[in-house]
């Protein structure tokens, strides 16, 4: 089979689309931010991405039916006319565990940005370290061009650092690396957070500060339930991968 | 040489095939039932898989003689005329090690159920879970078509979940996953199991229902013997395995 | 890079090929038997094999020069006349440390054999396991062509086994393996060792064994001196694993 | 994508160029001899090397913006007309993690030194053993050609041993041995240090010996600087390393 493969379920015309992602993570502050979205604005899916770079595994709805673990591609048309951006958003059940996987299914993610037109990337990601202040959650940028701080900075996005940041790794960060690449310009907003249990608080101040950078509404009386409905799913991934860490007997690893 | 060799022995014609896979996995559940059913229905085989996604092995015999680990396909021609479904049986050694075997081997087996006219997919498997009650063995359903539920629940099998109920790793999953890629109708088939141990108790629970959904008779009084059989060959491979954690010399890892 | 370079130094023309392997192994049993038959008999170099499934690793001789990491071929052309045998062997300083890669370079051997009209295929390796009497070493077999086994006997090669022997990992059974799919014969000779550190006794009863099924001569008044040969090689390779596991820092892994 | 992608920046036209190799290793001692020679030279920058052989990372710089690692290749031109060399110098953030990327990353850039014609190559890197007399620095050499020794032991580098010494691993090693197939001279050399932490006074010592045979000048006031600079990129890295490491909750692996 083909390393990567994109299953369109609909052509899709989009008007100066933005692609925005949030995928697991520290914190999974960026995969609850961006499914949170997802829902609320009752986006529209047009395409599964299921690729070998994935764990081989299927995963099992309450009424018994199954699906490949996968990335998802979303589509928001804004109702206003003009100027306005349409929003492709990507999310999913994982990320590639392989660094080459990493870096072919973000580049063809790009590729399908590119393809649908798309100027502007934002990756909503995590932001593990020690001291944070629990009661003032920093959103801090990251970007591939420059010229794009300021505006960022307009919002309360941080981009100055005292000193060197080190670096983003995984999907988050390949985005804007890869993005540059293509020359499709990207930014990674990311919530402070603990980063040991998912965190909606984070996921919320980074969202409140995103919508504002893209000029939409957003209610946010449902994110603790979507935080929880997230956070049982990736225990039970949690569950799997502790278990094999425990038995590594191959005999017993597969069902 | 190529990643996924498939050396077919003979032509076969089958009428109205159904494809069974029973692999290494928890408890051996569904390897010791579709080898048990393999033996007892005098299945004749017509295919080996040998892939560099299995491990670099042979297996030597009694009497000194060696093959490759392998998969191997069996069929049985039903004795009945008309409507009745032909089988083909899926057995083997391993399982890929690497999500990439996964997948590519899963792939290879849809392929070539397609090619064989395959129209539905058994994958027979262990269901590893803590609070098991040993007097009543539950046997537990997973498919890619939501109509065929209604037809497994005749049958005794539990498709509905009060909870999220995680995933499939492995080949029992993925035959579903990848069935649903290429359209063709798949169930897995789980029989409660506490993991540690080959269950032939397990295993033979589930073997009752599913002859009873292919509409089939077997036999049982061979079953502990088939167990005791595959658990002394699994014994060996941990052994090997166990040999190898302990002690990763490379110069003392290969024979 | 392809994957598997084979560099061919000379043109050679064999009567009657035979292809001996003896690689790094259990005990090195195998190496230790193949590399002292190969100096004795003044054999001569006709191909190199270098690979990306190699660590990534030069070797530096007395003199600061250096080789990459390879697999060698060697020939030795039989002084009499008419039906005896050429022999080509194959040893190195490494097997493939992944699957894929063992089954790439064996596959690879065969294919060389087979266009050397290679029509016999002997791999020497140890035979690890615990209750060894010391004073008689037994020589195992096994083979991928039954018919060969009552030849072999008559030598005193042990090929019947009560119970199943498990399996043979690596190059020694891959290449019986991969030979029974090019219908090439392969017999792996195997000395019982403790395994644990070279063993020059072991591969000396191998050998004499061995010369009998040949029907050459070999004086064995060197073996010693080469076992502390290799020994000193393979403990130096053994200190870069053990530093590699201790400190599995990137920044300090490389030279 | 591609495994590896050369970006070219600028078409350049060397005369005689010697390619320079330091990359992250024992105790840095290349990374930072050829980081500081590129810097002091002021060199300029003609080609980025990515590839999904390094980890899945970017890097975020002190104003927020960030590129993906990479490798890249700087150039020298020597100031003096006719004989002299033209420099090239590869300096880069990691080596590939992996043995197959470690083998094309190097084809790749030998086949980029023979299309620009280059004649000699130079990896320079650290030597880690226990007994190193901190007052008196040793530089080791290893080199593809013998003849080339004679011209290197003039500047005091050691090439004979005593004993065998062993192997080194990674691009250090390798640009000698794929160098060799394609027919370009190399030399590894290699300044002694206890390996654990960045070494700036074995670095000092080495480049001290390689101007000399290279016939250039360098002033040595700034890398105190350097070292420090580097060791803080690098243990930014090593945290990320250590936190993957007891952490390998893949939910929180990614940012």
């Amino acid at each position: 089979m083909e390393d990567v493969i994109i299953n369109f379920l609909k052509d899709v015309k989009l008007r100066n689309p933005i692609l925005i992602q949030g995928l697991p993570g520290v914190g999974n502050v960026g995969k609850l931010a961006v499914d949170y979205m997802k829902d609320e604005l009752k986006s529209i899916k047009f395409a599964d991405i299921i690729s070998k770079y994935f764990p081989p595994q299927v995963l099992i709805d309450h009424d018994g039916t199954i699906r490949l673990v996968n990335n998802e591609l979303y589509y928001y048309k804004h109702s206003g006319s003009g100027k306005g951006n349409d929003l492709i958003m990507v999310v999913g059940d994982y990320q590639s565990l392989t660094p080459e996987g990493q870096y072919e299914l973000a580049d063809r993610i790009i590729r399908i940005a590119k393809n649908m037109n798309v100027k502007r990337i934002y990756t909503l990601a995590g932001y593990a370290h020690n001291d944070i202040n629990k009661n003032i959650i920093k959103i801090w940028g990251a970007t591939n061009n420059k010229t794009l701080i300021k505006e960022m900075e307009k919002h309360g996005v941080i981009f100055k650092r005292d000193d060197y940041t080190g670096s983003l790794v995984g999907a988050s960060g390949l985005l804007l690396g890869i993005g540059l690449q293509y020359g499709i310009d990207a930014v990674c907003l990311m919530g402070e957070t603990s980063g040991y249990f998912i965190d909606p608080k984070s996921a919320e101040t980074l969202l409140k500060v995103f919508i504002k950078i893209l000029g939409i509404n957003l209610k946010f009386e449902n994110l603790q339930k979507k935080a929880k409905e997230i956070d049982k799913i990736t225990q039970k991934f949690q569950d799997i991968e502790d278990e094999n860490k425990e038995d590594k007997d191959i005999l017993n690893y597969f069902a």
